[in-house]
Parts: C-alpha cells; sequence; structure tokens
C-alpha cells in the first residue's frame, strides 16, 4: 500500500489548497502538456495510472480530438505596448486557439475578444474546442478603451494529432464491487472550478489509501464531457461493477453542499449523500437530476445510467466569479474545503459500513439486561450506546433494513445506529447479511 | 372528408356562439323531436349519424323511456290572463311533463308550480323523466303574486312509444385506437349547460375533420345519463378501443377551467389535460372523481371504468344562473369560448403526438456540434429548439418515458420537448418505439 | 353468553371509574398477589381465565422471574418515627424490593432512596425487577429534611419460586380470525397507567360479550414486557388468525387521543383507527411506530410483527402524573373514560362491519328511481341514506375496495357508507365478497 500517512502533519484543509496553489498556475486544456503536468503533480501524491488516447480514436458518438498546446501569447497595440499577455494569465488566450502572428485591424480583431461587459474588471474563461478559432479574453474595462489601428495578434499554439491525457486510480477493496469518485481537470487558471475537486479527490484518496476497504474505489481526473465518455467507452465491461459514484466540482467555495441526485433519483448513494447531509446538521441543498452540469451528465446517460450524483457546494454558474479570473485561490475557503473532505469521509464511512443484519432473537426483544445492555449502557465510554438505537436496530434488523434504512426511520446519526449494531453484533444478537 | 375549411371565416368563437344562437329556442328533452332538430342543426356542419332506439329497449340496468313532445303550453289565471306562456320560455314548462288541459283551484295548482324563492326573478330548470307528472315552473316574484281562485291548466304535450334519439359522429384515423368526446343535448334553453359543450364538441370536431389523425374520434351527443347508458350498451365491443375520453360541459363562461380526473385518477388524460393547463399558465382546477357530474358518471362506472375526464370550466351547480332562466346567451362568454376550444385542441394536440422514443446513441451524450445542434440552435427560426430541452429529450428517451412524461419531469412545455423531439429525430439521434 | 346487560345501569363512565377505585388500592407487580387479587376482581365482571407459569419457565430469549410478594414495609428514623409507611402508599417501596430488617446509617440508606427533586411532592414509581435490591421512594421534600443518625429498614417481602400470573378472556365470533386487546397489569397504585386501560379493556369485552360477533376477540391482562413474551412465546400457533390489535394504555386522562401506529404502518388496524378519529371530528395524534412504550414492543418486534397499534389519550411520560404519586384517581376524567370506550366500540364496529362488496350492476348506474333509492331517499327515517354515499358505495364496490375504504376515498363517515352500502344490498344491488 502507497506510504502517505507519515506526510499528514498539516492540517488536511491547508494541505488541499497548498496542492490548488501548485496547480493554478498551468494551463490545462481538454488535451496537451498542462493536463499531463498537473497528472504528474498528483501522481507524486497518490499512485495514479496516466492513459493516453490517440488522435483520432473513436469514442461512442465522438471522436478525440487533436491535441492543443501552448507556448506563449500576446496582443500588442498600435503603439506596440502588450494589451494582453499569457504570461500574466492563461484566461488571456480562449482555450484551444489556433496558432497566429498577424498583423489585423481593429475592426477585424474585434471579432476575436471576449469581454464581460457586466463584470467589466474580469477576464472570461472561453473554449472553442469543436470549431476552430482564436481570440483573446481580456477585460472590458480595458477593452472599451482600445483605439482602432494596427494590432499584432501572436499566439504561438499548436492542434495536432496527439493523445487525450487522463489519469486513473483505482484503489482495491475486499470486493470488486466499486465506487466511482470523478473530477473533470481540463480548466486552465480556476480554483473552485475544478482545482478544488481535484484537490478533495487526491485527499480523499489518500484516506482511503491509508486503510483497508470493503469496497474498491476508482478515481478518474479527466476532462470534462470527452474525458468521461473515453473512459467509459474504454471500460464498458467495468461498469457492472459499479455500486455507487459522485462527482465532485465547485467544492472549495464557503457557500454549502449542494447534491445533484444522480438520474435513477433514488439510488443508494442519494439517500447517503442525503442522510450524512441531514446528520451534519447544517443547511444544505438537494437538488434533482438535470442533464445539464458536468460528467454526470454522461454516466447518466440513459444507456449507462450509473448511480452516479454531483457533490458540489455552489452549483456552476451560481457564483459570480464563475468562469472568470475571480475563480482564484483568494475564493478557496479554508473551513469549506476541510468541511468538503469531511463530508465525503463520511460518506465513504457510510458506504462502507451500511451492512445489513438479521436479529436472531426476532420474538419478542431480547433479554437486554442479562446483557448488560440496560441501563447500564450509556455509562462506560467504550460501550456508549444509546438505548433507543439498540431498541430501533434490534427492531428494524429483519435482513431487509440496512444500518441507512434504520438511522433514516429512526431519525437517528447514522453513527449511533452503527454503534448500535456494533455492540449488539458482539452480543451475538445480530447476524450480518451476504 | 367533409368539406369545412372554407368555411371559417369568422372568429372560431364567434361562430361558436351562432351556434348557440341557433340552438338556443329549441326545446330539448332526453327524447322527442327537439333532440332530432338539434342533431339535424349539428349535421349540417359535421358528418354525424342519427340513431334512433325504440321506447322499451333494455339497456343495461335501464328502459329506453317513451318519446316526449311538446307543441304548447299556459296556464291562465282566474282572469283569463296567461300567467305563464311556453312560446315565452320552454323552461316554463316541468319537463316530460304529461298532457293536461283542464280548470284547478289554486290549491291544486300550487302542488304543480316550481320557483326559486332565493332568485325570485329566475324561472328555474326542472323535469321528471321518469315519475309521470305535469307541472309549470315560473318566477318566485309573479308567483307570490297570485292569488285564489280557478286556474286554467294547458300543456299539449304526448308521451308515447317513439325513440330515443341521439347523434354520434365517427372520426377514422389512422389507428383503431379512439379518442371519446362526449355532450349531453338533453337540457332545453340553457346556454352555458349544455349548448357551451356541443357547440365546443362541433368545433373541435371540424378542425379534426380538417386534417389527418393518428387517433380515430369518436363524439356523442346524446341525452345526459340514459343516453350515455344507452350509447354504452349497444356498442360494448368497442370500448376496448377507447384509450382516452373527455366529457364536455359548462365549458362557456367566464370562470377557470376545471378539469375532474377520470375514476382511474391516473389515466392517460388525466395527465395530458393537467400539463396542458399547466402550460397554458393560467390559473386553473383539478377536481379528483366523484360519481356526481355528468355523463362521467356513466363511463366510469366500475363495470366500465373508461379513462374519461370531465372538461368544464365553472362547474354545474356553482355558478348562480345555473339550471335557471339566466343561463342564457348572456352568460357566454366569447373569450372563454376562445380559450375552450383552443385548450381542448391542444389537448388533441398533445393525444396524437405523445410519442415515445428511443435515443440510438444512448452512451454518453451524442456529439451535437458535429450535427449542428449544439450552439447554433436558438438561431435560425425553423430550427429554434431549447438546448435544455434537446438535453433533457435525449436523457429521457430510454424507450420508457414519452414526451409527455419528459415534459413533466423537465418542468417545460409539451411543444418545447416535442420540438427537440422532432430536431433529434430528423437528425437520426430518435427512433419511434412501436 | 355471560349475563352482564342487566348489570348496566350506571353510566358506562361510572362503572369504568367505580372499578379503576376497586383496583387502585392493591400493589401489583408483574408478579405476585397483587396481580392475583386484580384478576379475581376482574373475573367477577367477565369469564377470564387465569394462567400461571411457573417460575423458570423459559420464554424466548427470557425466563419467568422469581414471585414477588409484599406484606409490609416502613422506614423508621433516628427517633424512631416512621419517614416512610408501605400502608400509605405501595409507590414507598422499591417494586420488587428484596425482604430487609435492619439498622443502616443515613449515608448507606441514601443509596437506596429514589425521588424527584423536580417534583418535589410526589412520590415515584420505582421497579428493579432483574437487579435484586432493595429501597424506597418518597417525596424529596420530606427527604431533605432527613438528618444524619441510624435508620432501620423494614421490608416484609419475599422474592421466591412461584409463577407469573395473567388474565386471558376468549371471545369466540363467527370467525376463528382474531382481534387482540392487551392492556398490562403489572402497575401498583398508579391510575391513568393502566388502570384506565384495564377498565376501558373490561368495559370493551362487556359489550362484546352482549352480542354476537363476526370476529373473535382475545383480551389479554398481563405483566408489561415478561408479560406478553410469555403470551407469545406460549400461543405461537395462534398468531396467524390475529387479523388487527390494540394494546391500551393511559386511556382516562383527559388529553385528546393518541393513537401509535403498528410498525407496518399501513396495517388494516392503522387505517381503521384513523377513520374512527377522523369521523369524530375532534382532535387527536397519530403517532408513527417507535419501538419504545408498552407491549406493542413486543408484539411489533421483528419475528412477531403482528398488526397492532397502541391507543392511548396522553401517552407516558407526557403528563407530568406519570409514574408519580400524582396519577392517582384524581387524574381520571369521566368524559375522557367515556369517550375512550365510545372510540373503542366505534373501533370494532368498523372492524366488525367493514365488508367488501361487488356491484351486481357494474355497467352504468343502476336505475335509482325504479328501487325507490332515488330522491324518495333522505325522506323515509329508516331507510335514510345520503344520496352521494349511495353512489360512492356504487362506484367503488368492485370487490377492490371494503367500505372503510370507499368511506376514505368519500371523505364521508364509515356510517355513511354503511347505511348505503346495508340498502343497496337490500335491494339487491350488491353482492358480499368472501
Amino acid at each position: 500500500m502507497y506510504k502517505t500517512a507519515k506526510k499528514i502533519v498539516r492540517k488536511e484543509s491547508e494541505q488541499m489548497y497548498a496542492l490548488m496553489e501548485k496547480l493554478y498556475p498551468i494551463c490545462r486544456s481538454i488535451t496537451g502538456n498542462g493536463v499531463r503536468k498537473s497528472l504528474q503533480i498528483l501522481k507524486e501524491i497518490v499512485p495514479l495510472e496516466v492513459h493516453e488516447v490517440p488522435t483520432g480514436t473513436v469514442v461512442f458518438d465522438w471522436t478525440v480530438p487533436k491535441e492543443w498546446n501552448i507556448n506563449d501569447a500576446w496582443l500588442k497595440g498600435p503603439k506596440g505596448n502588450r494589451i494582453v499577455d499569457f504570461r500574466n494569465s492563461n484566461l488571456h488566450v480562449l482555450n484551444y486557439s489556433t496558432p497566429i502572428d498577424q498583423e489585423i485591424t481593429f475592426g477585424e480583431l474585434k471579432e476575436h475578444i471576449f469581454t464581460l461587459p457586466e463584470q467589466p474588471q474580469l477576464i472570461p474563461y472561453r473554449t472553442s474546442y469543436y470549431d476552430e478559432n482564436w481570440g483573446f479574453c481580456m477585460r472590458h474595462s480595458k477593452f472599451k478603451k482600445l483605439e482602432a489601428g494596427t494590432y499584432h495578434a501572436y499566439i504561438d499554439s499548436s492542434l495536432e494529432e496527439g493523445s487525450l491525457t487522463y489519469g486513473e486510480l483505482y484503489i482495491e477493496g475486499e470486493e470488486k464491487e466499486e465506487v466511482l469518485i470523478s473530477c473533470h481537470i481540463c480548466h486552465p487558471s480556476l480554483c473552485n472550478d475544478n482545482l478544488s475537486g481535484i484537490s478533495a479527490a487526491i485527499h480523499l484518496a489518500q484516506a482511503l489509501l491509508a486503510k483497508k476497504n470493503r469496497y474498491s474505489y476508482r478515481f478518474l481526473f479527466i476532462p470534462g464531457t470527452i474525458g468521461s465518455i473515453t473512459w467509459l467507452a474504454r471500460n464498458e465491461q467495468k461498469l457492472e461493477n459499479i455500486r455507487h459514484g459522485l462527482v465532485l466540482s465547485c467544492v472549495g467555495d464557503a457557500g454549502n453542499i449542494t447534491y445533484k441526485k444522480s438520474r435513477r433519483g433514488d439510488a443508494k448513494i442519494d439517500h447517503i449523500v442525503q442522510k450524512v447531509l441531514e446528520d451534519k446538521n447544517e443547511t444544505y441543498e438537494l437538488r434533482d437530476f438535470s442533464p445539464y452540469g458536468y460528467d454526470e451528465r454522461q454516466y447518466c446517460s440513459p444507456g449507462i445510467n450509473l448511480p452516479v450524483g454531483c457533490f458540489m457546494r455552489t452549483p456552476f454558474g451560481e457564483f459570480p466569479e464563475y468562469h472568470t479570473s475571480a475563480d482564484n485561490l483568494d475564493l478557496a475557503d479554508m473551513d469549506a474545503l476541510e468541511d468538503t473532505l469531511s463530508t465525503l469521509k463520511q460518506v465513504v464511512h457510510v458506504i462502507e459500513n451500511n451492512q445489513t443484519y438479521r436479529n436472531l432473537n426476532p420474538k419478542g426483544e431480547p433479554n437486554l439486561g442479562k446483557r448488560g445492555l440496560y441501563k447500564r449502557v450509556g455509562g462506560a465510554s467504550d460501550t456508549e450506546v444509546d438505548q433507543m438505537a439498540i431498541l430501533w436496530t434490534l427492531n428494524l434488523c429483519d435482513g431487509k433494513h440496512s444500518l441507512l434504512d434504520i438511522a433514516v426511520r429512526a431519525e437517528m446519526p447514522f453513527d449511533k445506529i452503527k454503534r448500535a449494531a456494533a455492540v449488539l453484533y458482539e452480543t451475538g444478537l445480530l447476524k450480518e447479511m451476504n
């Protein structure tokens, strides 16, 4: 097993932030060296495998596109001054821009400039993956001051045969049934969307690597849409093993947690996340599935229909910094990062521990007194279990209710029921169902 | 096909009103020449068939009654003046009155007078189909002024062997599965109840005759209760073809639309009407089935149990003019008539177009860009389709969700989903299910 | 049949109270002569059978305990004065106290004194059935005044081989399917908990003995927990006959009726009690099952899972007098006792009369007029039935809906539907389903 435990010295949120900080400057896209460099950084933390899928590979209805790389870019004004410079922000270049090195009039130039008139101080994030084009993104405040004249547009990029790169980490558990955790890695210098998701996934993976697990876990670090479609197309035979799944996106801002249910709407993962959020006793939001968003769109397409939900804090498009230069490291909230990771760990904890038991003394209540489980319970700290949790667990352990089901019906935290079940199991009153 | 198109020059609501105006003076009942004359007028517009079922015919638990006809009626007071006159209002005669020509005391007369003490200016509408009786209905204000003395009651009616008459229009569609539209035609000079229903049915039929339809449509113009029972008893073998049905009654007043669900409560027609009403974005009311009302009582009797709801504006008994001389042509609201017809046409539109498709690229999203369905959509007017509607349609076209189901889940108008499906179908992404 | 009818001269609530009054002074426990004496009193009213189950008998996971009896008990202070005296209140002795006759210091004594600091004027009710111990319960106000010194604790009790005693009354009906009514009889001088339940059960039994019943009825008068477990263990073969069941507890106080549903949550008894409470048009409370409370815990254990709910007024623990000397005869409310009994009789009435019928004229409505059921209904008092109740009953008597189902859907009182069904049955329009 990968050694990670001894590295954990700083608070986890600080480590999460540090990783985001390291990834932040890199210019990522759906293909290219930005992704490779990012995955290399992740690989220093967890033993992920890097896959390269050649340009032109047919994946379901799609084809892996040409690989895009960029070295430099700038726009010079009539007086020769640099108006935008890729080195200041990789958002300045329309992502997937074709190369150009040309003098053009202001009139021609305007067709290739993207701004946010309503947020004039921010640089927008724009892409043109499947329509070959070039362009610059800039502050509207600056754009308004541009004058007529001859400009020089320079983009030193390449769009060539190559490959699509993604990372995959498989953590084998006792069972081959697996949990899928997926995050998109195609955004350049944008922090909440989705360095936060990447960092949360990596640190959750670290925690799983440090212990024995019942389920196997598969983490995907993929470019949005084309990445999940590529993975699905190459791994159809593995899908039947996926029992639960989460897409992680926008999990670093100070907003409350939002969970978007799977297409099925009543998948186990939907109930698990809802219960974990309820048990936390903090405000959260549940949303029904809709076919817009991140890679849950692909995992929940009708022919795939996996039990995969989307775990977020403030959803994409609902925070003003979304897809702008303001989605930077300042947006990351340390408490939120901590809360995201601990909530995800609790989701995993419920997944791992959601056993179904059968009460071996189902006729009448068992005599708790003679087993030392009556009244004395609640006293000693190591056997501290709630009397009502014991009664609920005995009453509903009929082989049909999982611990989660019991916790939901009893309106008690999952862990309270789990502790009760553990004590009853030790006492020989419960039997695990297969 | 029946030629109707060239006649459509006036606004449809005006035509609907004109038909009501033409039918208004006729004294109808559950049998007799009033019904025949009315059906003859309808037959000038649509090619309906007129059925005659002889008195004495056993129909389920009932027997077709004697035929009733009336020529004239009046009541003369002690001074020889006409107190009520059938020629002024056919409501003045108790519907199905036996003939009489007799002088009687005021004391005897009072047993045969019906008034509305709480609406003293209105003539009530009363019937005595199955208890042989005679009587007059009059304004309470006038009744109060009557003095003792000898009166002369004169009713020139006949109650004899004859037949029950009803109209039936069958519009054959591509499929033999059919939609039933039923309205009662047994009320004399009452406008909202139910010349409005008759007129709406006729104009809906006209619209269906003018085009090719997927479903077959059967319109029934029948006397209430005994008419639907007669039709059901004579057509039991056709019932299995009825997929959807509506009873139309009281659809001409200015009130909001009220829809009373079928006995099943979750019949397709119930969902269709509800969705059409929701999409209209106007106030409406949904009611659960109850075994009181119009002929839905018969269509939804336990041994018949057809998916038939009742489409109304203000329900019977809930407008003050109900079953009185105030339910006259003044009660008709032109906007309401227009709205009723356009809503019914939209119901038919959903019935006709509620296809179920299968996404032929169900694994991951299909590449919309390469098919020109991404971003460019929303531009050109003839392919103007909503991007979210496309995504919902692709996501839920798994062969199990109809377009209606998709529209309901997506919380989008049916037509938005229909347009998306049409575009996807043309692009070859959807296949129609059988 | 047991003759009870002629005894009914006083109001039933007065009789219920008189029985509580007679039982009140007796010191009951889960075994012993107090129970025997109480059952003897009940046997004078209804022909119940008294069962004795020897100490040591294994019943499921439990063993019948030693029998406890007590003659006298007191605590004398340093000056020889009696501080507490069993003869003043049997609550003064910890129920199931082992015998003692010993001088002890105040320090030692304190370990054996139970008080209610927050209700200083009340004597608490405490038990120690399965942990051998001795003790006194007293007012906290008095306890606070005790001084250091030598005390004399005297409890003349015995804890010996003997038996557990319970009462059982089986009232045979036409069918062997049975209704279980259970109440606990183990509490000493406590009135609402549960002399009220005992008295209600006895008077309900009296009413059932006075008439012929469709169902058989089984009344259990048992010590809590160990009593129901004992009965269940000895009667497993009878459980399959139990169709409905109620535990009666705390039914004499002035609070509203509270019904706690069976574990199944949708058992017929749950629907029946809910409907009876609704029909009463008084405030009531419905609660979901929880595995805490009275003997419903045993009847609803997962391996038994009977359709048994718990019928209460103010639930245990929710009235301040609960398990204290204030739960005395003053707490009994005559109107509440009357209401409890009449409600239980109505529950039995619905159980007995909840037939399922089939409409023999299911196609269209039957002709009510020719059967004298139209209009004339509502007139004469002996056939006074509601027209809408007739229509609902005809419409839903499809062999699938019981009269209860119809009443619920029609939102009408059960008895209104029952009367309609009776009239329709007499007319030959309905057939009883087997």
